[in-house]
């Protein structure tokens, strides 16, 4: 058993016109099911953690509908940042107030808006990754790469511990660019970093207190109100000074040049969904690989197309003719119509628009 | 001067989700203006017709819209037809009236749906053809073919008249296959038949009485009737048991057999706005090619698109992102995506919604 923080953040620009600043990625049921990526992704730690033992990380926007979609969740562990400060604040924050009921709880971290195809997988490697967190590493879970990704951070990985899954990881690799990642794929050495982490909390504790320490004492002072009166006080007080950083720069870089972080290599149907052109790759499609995603409002006509993906959020029909690999988002007030391969780019348009202030859209 | 007729039926479903069974083709700003077809129609005969020269032959569903569309024509000129009949009827019956007035009138005979980008060339065009017409011929005026096009049908030309541009029209050939088409194109022998006529009134009713005598009769017993009391007896009586023929068979085949009709060769960028893709060809774009037709009420952003023809006709905002050769047409209850060489093929989804009884999309 452990304690799962699901960090509940980010808006997915590259999934606009669908995903919007008001109603991220995490809230959609982009699952192929109608559950949301935020409820699928507690539905995959049943059995690992119960509705006591998850927390959800996310800011002051979207506490009520994550609240309302995970309506098991104790209020308590709905932990609402009062402003976003990156991922090392949101999880330290996780581990410090677990701390305080439970002083060397395994605590789990997970993203939000992952999708995972093979739910058993998932699970055994997450246990396996819980023995090294049990023996004091901070554990990562790699992805064993599919191809040469470069918009994904990479571990680098050094030796096997014996008559186990897990590896010592070395080093954090930044994204990098095509030739590197092609090396990196090709040498069996590096897996993608999916952000998941495992470890007991006094372990990574002792990891921020050493390398951050103001970040550290401000958070468990945070922590040490949360389940008394004085919360929003220490709040209001402490996060607008917290420092800015991401984990991974905070505590994980520095934690394996000191050799105290390992990983389990996973293989398990893992997407980051992080935009049209994979969302189409992951969900089950039609004999000529067309994806109508939740097909229940409009109606879709597909008049001798292949590999088009289609996310209808109107009651309006929606025709394609003779088209291939083309994204079609149609929403009430904005349509984005978009080549697949270039599905990255459509934060250029989020881009443009914030940029002239077109803030509806956003 | 002559009497120019305008006929306003069809509903050109090539251009569906635009052009509706009610709200056709013609009655829609696709000419680069904020002029409809129809208007533009209208504007271009100006100097040839006048308001009180000037007939628009048209459907019920659609008298109310031309009559607000042309302002400026006598309630008169605007003959309603009870229900459609095809072009010899409604051709032959704004004959007949025009021949109570005047009964060796000059007569026009013009598609509401078509684009023309020189004006001035194509006036000098009729007035060459006008000469013909006097002289007692069944004038066309023959496109001069710019590609080996299968979706028209063609005239076949014979002898020039000494000094004129004018020429014998030896055959109507009907639309070829494509090695057909590119014989016709090669010999210099054929024109593409835009279904402009031009003649004196008496001529084209004789040979009306001669190959359509029972067509002819009622056609001239409605039009005696036309500008009395009597107007609307006589259309409920004798309407529906006119022929439904095209003037090309009914009429011009077989004038054509006899030595009657005669042509002059045009040029003068010449589009029937068939379908969206023609329509982008015809109307000015962008650097890359891109046309935004009308973008009036809806914002749109091109990221990185090329050849693409976007026709906003909602208030959301379109976003096209590493789009080429795609059209997306975007209205109220339905939404078009289509590649752009496959813009015919916009009529298999009209088929397929009146199939399945969609007819609130038709």
């Amino acid at each position: 058993m452990l304690y799962a923080v699901i960090l509940a953040g980010g808006s997915g620009t590259r999934l606009w016109p669908l995903s919007r600043a008001g109603h991220p990625k995490f809230l959609h049921p982009l699952t192929g099911t109608s559950s949301t990526l935020l409820q699928a992704t507690a539905e995959r730690l049943d059995g690992l953690a119960t509705a006591d033992t998850t927390m959800v990380v996310t800011g002051v926007a979207h506490a009520a509908a994550v609240a309302r979609q995970l309506p098991d969740l104790p209020d308590d562990n709905i932990l609402v940042e009062p402003a976003p400060r990156d991922s090392c604040a949101a999880i330290g924050l996780a581990a410090a107030i677990i701390a305080e009921r439970e002083p060397t709880a395994l605590m789990g971290s997970f993203a939000s808006d992952h999708l995972v195809a093979d739910v058993a997988a998932f699970q055994s490697v997450v246990r396996a990754a819980a023995v090294g967190a049990q023996a004091g590493k901070l554990m990562t879970i790699g992805i064993t790469p599919t191809r040469a990704e470069t918009g994904y951070g990479y571990l680098k990985c050094g030796a096997v511990t014996a008559g186990s899954q897990i590896r010592a990881v070395e080093e954090f690799a930044e994204k990098p660019d095509a030739e590197r990642a092609e090396s990196y794929v090709r040498s069996r050495e590096y897996l993608w970093n999916a952000s998941m982490f495992l470890w007991r909390v006094d372990v990574f504790l002792n990891e921020l207190a050493r390398q951050q320490p103001e970040l550290h004492s401000g958070l468990r002072r945070i922590a040490a109100a949360w389940h008394g009166p004085r919360r929003e006080d220490r709040l209001t007080e402490i996060w607008p000074t917290l420092k800015k950083i991401s984990v991974d720069y905070a505590v994980m870089e520095g934690a394996a040049a000191e050799g105290l972080v390992a990983t389990v290599p996973g293989t398990f149907g893992w997407n980051d969904v992080g935009d049209f052109h994979t969302l189409g790759d992951v969900l089950p499609g039609d004999a000529r690989g067309n994806v109508v995603l939740d097909d229940a409002k409009g109606e879709v006509i597909l008049h001798d197309s292949a590999d088009v993906v289609v996310v209808p959020r109107t009651h309006r029909l929606v025709a394609a003719v003779g088209l291939t690999d083309i994204v079609i988002v149609d929403t009430e007030d904005a349509l984005l119509v978009c080549s697949r391969g270039r599905a990255q780019e459509v934060k250029a348009v989020v881009d443009a628009l914030r940029s002239r202030g077109a803030t509806d859209y956003l």
